[in-house]
């Protein structure tokens, strides 16, 4: 083997071939969304391995095993999920072993550990829990931390195959925890080390963000850059693997700084954080508390920075004033600004950010107000806009947003988001 | 063929075989959660295809075709989805005819379709345009209304094979407008009618929503029962196929009023509406109007009644009272309860039901306070903790909830779907 300085991501020749398998009725049957999988292959494509398929079939044995088999023959790695309880329609063990043409047998290793698991509840194992133990003849068991079913590693055909259980938790923690780094030793990178960086971006679609870091792969060939969309946030990652950590931490450095160079403002995380951490630690550098005064966005900023653990200590007050009379009553926005200006204006949120940060004794005020459909617009303000409204202790400044959707969820996004987009830059600008 | 009086759903032997392909690098590599084949495929269940496989490839020839040929040899129907653009990474079309041995050519209906959806946006078409209406001889095309790329039908060995593109809307759209019917017509139930009937359900785990319907198959063995999960409510779905629509109905409403009364109160709606989606109906039928103060649930409960859209037609106001100075100063709840009874309390919860819908003026006053964790937790009140306050214009009303959840945004979300339960029984109470 070649000495591993660190692995060029453009190349695809050498580059072991993994494959992602789902069992299970609920997912083949579309009652439930298959999440698994796309986590899966993210993790693997992370550390160099050329995901070609993910499949998915039901609890039958047919489907099961041919399924195995197929992987067992194109595939070097593979990652398989569910169907490792104790049920009769739990098949995995039984369809691995019969594709591989081994036997099932009793685990002394896999049936310790769910006896270890039930022990931490004062719980003892019951018949049907054996099953879990009984593995194929040759495979190694992979502890399971925070469920019953313990996974195991077993070679199907010519692919080393990794099999967990379907709950998301389970598996994620079993993933990272066992089978990311076998895969490491399984490709001779023992000694590998992986950097990530990751920037957190809005206010670009996709394709923009695609377009404007278009020069990367030729900039950083060490680097994998990779792309994940969560309406309306896009995160970009950067992965370097490879044996030299002060070369890869020089490259990942760089290529992050090129990256948040090419996308400018639009970048508002350097480490991949969502927005409402971002403003969670601002305000607490800050010292600083808010209070929120919500319109068009109908809770949803409160929702978000209330989602941060910890953000009692910051977080004061939000007053989601849908009608005119609570603007008033509550917020004590004068009548005059509202028939002169109408609710979606610069002035009205402007009262209404001074108003909150007045009642709550909050450091700051944020205000929204604006039309987020399907109805509601007019031809001045149609459905996508939005008046944004931030009082600072010194100051009150107001902004005008227009959402190119129609559609109220939509814009109940963009438009929370891009609330605290320009909050963040006004905490920036304090800071 | 037999005639058809309706469809056994207990009957695997005889029923069609269908695949579903999703194809692109972002599903592959994970960038993009496959949500579109969970669709799909509780779509062809619904309609008595027996779907065996998902599969997912990325942008390349090689895997495409494989892929292709593989399902042409398995299945009867498949669904493909994805890759039909205008962009050298789409490939689609052009593997399917590779697939099937055929020849690409420009098909004049599609070329027509796309030049008809620019005219819409008064655009003519683009070179690269062109390549959408590049389809597989013997291919029909597919009208796409809500997007660019048309789609097309197109056998690959034994399968009858729809290709759609990735955009969720356009391919939901396409799936029921054309190919739900055409599957109909080619399974020989042109003349079939679906019947379909859905039922909300809070405060069941999915084992025992199961366990209670356990009679069901042998009950009503024309009618399909499928569960769909969404925490913290799972919709119980049931549908009947055949040709005479009157036994249809009958065991539909018999089944369904079945498994209404099996699940008792657990079930919030009997048209599988969402839980805002009810309350809305049942405060515009009850001329009543709402106000919120939440404490615990952190926005989210405005957020999903706002969610509605009309909602500001009957949604007043919301305080989100985080701090014991907002729940004192906004919602008049005084001092001494505070002190005496704790934040978290059913004397408090009332205080601020009834400081909000008194400063509000609404006809109805809902408050949350509890313990969401991951922090926080007493002996007493531990993390997963609610108290519910309902103000009523005759009297006021308190509820003590216990979660068995650690994590914040699992409590956020069983906290407010509880709060707006107890609501929705109140109003019924009332109508």
């Amino acid at each position: 083997m070649r000495p591993l300085k660190y692995i060029n991501q453009n190349e695809k020749v050498g580059m072991m071939i993994g494959e992602i398998l789902s069992t299970g009725d609920e997912v083949c049957l579309g009652s439930v969304i298959d999440s698994n999988s796309a986590h899966i292959s993210a993790g693997l494509d992370e550390i160099g391995i050329r995901v070609t398929r993910h499949s998915c079939v039901g609890d039958d044995m047919v489907e099961l095993v041919a399924a195995m088999a197929e992987i067992g023959s194109r595939a070097d790695i593979a990652v398989i999920t569910g169907g490792l309880g104790p049920t009769v329609d739990d098949l995995t063990a039984e369809a691995a072993a019969m594709a591989a043409g081994a036997d099932l047998l009793l685990d002394p290793v896999a049936s310790k550990s769910i006896e270890t698991y039930f022990a931490g509840f004062s719980r003892k194992m019951a018949g049907s829990d054996i099953k879990q133990a009984m593995l194929p003849c040759g495979a190694t068991p992979i502890v399971n931390t925070c469920g019953t079913a313990p996974g195991f590693i077993f070679k199907i055909g010519r692919c080393r195959c990794y099999f967990l259980p379907g709950v998301p938790k389970e598996m994620k923690a079993m993933l990272s925890l066992s089978v990311i780094p076998d895969i490491a030793v399984y490709q001779g990178l023992e000694k590998s080390v992986t950097l990530r960086r990751e920037l957190s971006v809005f206010g670009l679609p996709e394709a923009l963000v695609n377009e404007k870091l278009k020069g990367f792969k030729l900039l950083f060939p060490m680097v994998k850059l990779g792309m994940i969309a969560r309406f309306p946030v896009i995160t970009v990652k950067m992965t370097a693997i490879g044996t030299d950590r002060k070369i890869l931490a020089d490259e990942i450095e760089k290529s992050g700084r090129w990256s948040a160079d090419q996308l400018g403002d639009k970048v508002f995380s350097l480490e991949g954080r969502s927005m409402e951490a971002e403003i969670a630690s601002l305000l607490v550098k800050n010292h600083a508390t808010i209070a929120v005064a919500e319109s068009c966005t109908g809770g949803l900023i409160s929702h978000l920075l209330t989602n941060i653990a910890g953000s009692s200590d910051y977080f004061l007050f939000s007053g989601i004033t849908y009608s005119n009379d609570a603007k008033r009553k509550i917020l004590g926005v004068p009548e005059e600004t509202l028939i002169t200006y109408g609710a979606v204006s610069e002035e009205t949120v402007k009262e209404m950010a001074d108003g909150v940060r007045r009642i709550s004794g909050a450091t700051l005020g944020l205000a929204t107000s604006g039309i987020a459909g399907p109805t509601g617009g007019t031809d001045e303000r149609p459905v996508g806009t939005m008046c944004i409204g931030i009082s600072l202790p010194d100051k009150t400044v107001a902004y005008r947003f227009n959402s190119p959707f129609k559609e109220r969820l939509s814009n109940k996004q963009i438009f929370a988001i891009c609330a605290l987009d320009l909050l963040r830059k006004q905490l920036l600008m304090a800071s």
